[in-house]
């Protein structure tokens, strides 16, 4: 032990902290709050939440866990009725063996495989937790949601970005290099946040190949599960389920929010190709929040009781064909996403990168988008241990565009932006 | 890049989850729960959550809520509103200024220095996190919440336990020598989950002083801040707001769980000693969970709507007295604890350590605690980078009995367990 005096140190934050980088949305959600409280009306095509109403089941399945008493502790990875209810319905949803039997031996999806958390968001830190270590390093997607990078600088976790295409489809051919004896995982997330973009059934299995041959596990973020208009879906779940338990390793990460329409109710859950992986993921949820909040899963266990995602779904798709048909009648080239509720569009041709014209659209338009900046933030670590992030030319000539909002809103707002886009093409 | 073929590694767990220690509180948990599958009725003096029923306002407010369509995401750090309330009640509760001013410059306290968390676990692992880097050390008490150690465990920091007297004091004598260069910070648990142990104004103070000194955080943790029932309370954030702004160091935690019988509600809150550092964890937040439960937040601005506080202190105080004297009817000598909802009992006369006395009193008197071990967790650093935790001697020789059951079954429990104590001390 060190008995001499101790230098004065000023109280400071922790390099993980510093070097956090902060959510680009947070920018512009900032700048469009204050034109609004200057009286000034603004089109907000920059939040991922739709203005869908949460079913009311929900609302009732919560009032009576209440009114029932159930606003105690429960169990950590979730209420066992919930989790059961999770597994029968991604079993259905995936075409996956469900018998009812929960033995954690038998391998069937029961509630052994589930566990529930606050949102996706906790169980993709969870999942990177469980499985990487400081001085690891995970493969994320070139363009990516920008939790990852801050969830992996605060676990001391690098980041490899794998390389994407201007459709924003992984670039398969390298990816071999990229891997080091560190890498311990890659993640996944089609459909994307923020590009829409869908992988192919192709593609998904040449992944899980790649993630075989170099022991990966893989991390699949699936929030936007329900929100696939074209194309052909392939989880990477259901590949997993095709091998013997010994050889799975995928964690799928689901959320009620985008599924259900309850962003604010703050659920989620993970499928695990193992019992055991289940129960770990669920012991890592005791020191990172404790158990959840106890009436919404009984609120989200009424939101299972009925199927109505096409609903939303419809909705949505309407929407997406919207904005793609006035983007085109206005002379912007662009295909329609096959999934999710964005546009990540290349603005390049106006001679601004994607924050100029964020900032300009919204002081000239009164449209608020998200620069494309924080969507692909590269890490370079310097000497002192501190990490500055960048952002990377693909995601830095874009802005995301959520057309979520109401179709006049959208319409409107679409319109704004392409008569801004015509006027800096020129 | 390494271009060569990786050797064939097992898909495995980080260290981190591996080494991170399990819950003591889980084991006698399902032991009991096992008994009562069985048919037998068990009298649970393990679990922290008293049988209180949730005021009515607060299940009014969330209900209220979810109908006025507040399901969506809220900020991170919490609505403004709620965090505002906070201010006024935490403010009102120390004496501290709040003039309803919100301007971060100003030295009020304000929803400026005010975050939001899913309960007290998240707002002490962000704080954690917010102050330490891996390969830095934390001062935590010798017998402690169990959460801590997990948390440390995750972050990669190094807790060093300061050493606690028979009465779960703090032994100041030798606590300079417990730093070094590498210490961050020191958390105080007053009133103490799981000893009762309230610190005098005294020894507050000099850990103040020792933090001055060796220029570290604060982490109070007061979650059971409204359970003191003798003896002088001295919060460390009291003492923050005698020092100028830039001397404060006290990140305080607090719980809507246990002030406002709304465990299963998971919320929580940290009072920042500045605007600046209150966003800062506010931004930790981001990545760890996301945004809070949106109806609770609301279910809490109505639970501070009414100081109801005091009943529940009442009750669980009576049931305090009730146990005490029970005990000492029966022998069995000890003084009534100060604080907080647990006696934490040193058994050893019985010949027994805390984790047998915890079985055999399960299994002979179907009367459940919890063994001490899990609260007194030293670390051992291996060569290959693991770490063993093991029991220190002050916890191994005791058990954790909460008093918040209801009373009937609280004589009956003590009354067995006195009995227990009896026979195997003769």
């Amino acid at each position: 032990m060190d008995q001499t005096p101790q230098p004065m140190r000023s109280l400071t934050f922790s390099r993980r902290a510093a070097d956090m980088p902060r959510s680009s949305i947070r920018r512009i959600f900032n700048a469009a709050k204050e034109l609004m409280a200057r009286g000034e009306t603004v089109i907000p095509l920059h939040i991922g939440d739709p203005d869908f109403d949460m079913p009311e089941r929900i609302i009732e399945g919560v009032t009576r866990a209440m009114r029932a008493g159930e606003t105690h502790y429960s169990p950590v990875p979730g209420i066992p009725q919930l989790r059961q209810a999770i597994a029968e319905y991604i079993a259905k949803r995936f075409g996956l063996p469900f018998t009812g039997e929960t033995d954690p031996e038998a391998d069937v999806l029961s509630m052994q495989r589930i566990t529930c958390s606050q949102g996706a968001t906790q169980a993709l830190n969870g999942s990177l937790q469980l499985i990487c270590d400081r001085g690891d390093s995970i493969l994320l997607p070139m363009v990516h949601f920008p939790n990852y990078i801050q969830q992996t600088t605060l676990a001391g976790v690098r980041p490899i970005l794998y390389p994407m295409d201007e459709q924003f489809q992984p670039v398969l051919d390298g990816l071999d290099e990229l891997c080091d004896h560190s890498t311990r995982a890659i993640l996944i997330n089609s459909p994307s946040n923020p590009t829409g973009a869908l992988f192919p059934p192709d593609t998904i299995r040449e992944l899980y190949e790649f993630a075989i041959r170099h022991n990966l596990w893989i991390i699949s973020d699936e929030a936007y599960v329900d929100y696939v208009y074209e194309g052909e879906y392939l989880s990477p779940l259901s590949v997993d389920w095709e091998l013997p338990l010994d050889k799975r390793r995928v964690l799928a990460v689901f959320s009620f929010s985008k599924s259900f329409a309850s962003t604010g109710m703050r659920m989620g859950w993970t499928v695990c190709p193992r019992g055991d992986i289940a129960a770990q993921l669920g012991l890592m949820t005791e020191p990172l929040t404790g158990s959840l909040t106890t009436p919404n899963q009984f609120g989200m266990l009424a939101a299972l009781s009925e199927d109505d995602c096409h609903l939303r779904r419809e909705s949505l798709n309407k929407r997406r064909l919207v904005a793609a048909r006035i983007l085109n009648e206005n002379g912007f080239d662009v295909k329609p996403v096959a999934g999710g509720m964005f546009y990540f569009l290349d603005i390049s041709a106006t001679g601004l990168n994607g924050d100029e014209f964020a900032d300009k659209l919204l002081a000239e338009e009164h449209v608020a988008v998200v620069p494309g900046s924080g969507f692909g933030l590269e890490p370079t670590y310097h000497d002192d241990g501190s990490i500055l992030f960048s952002p990377n030319e693909l995601a830095a000539r874009c802005v995301r565009l959520c057309f979520g909002v109401p179709e006049d809103k959208l319409i409107e707002g679409v319109k704004r932006m392409a008569r801004f886009i015509a006027k800096y093409t020129e």
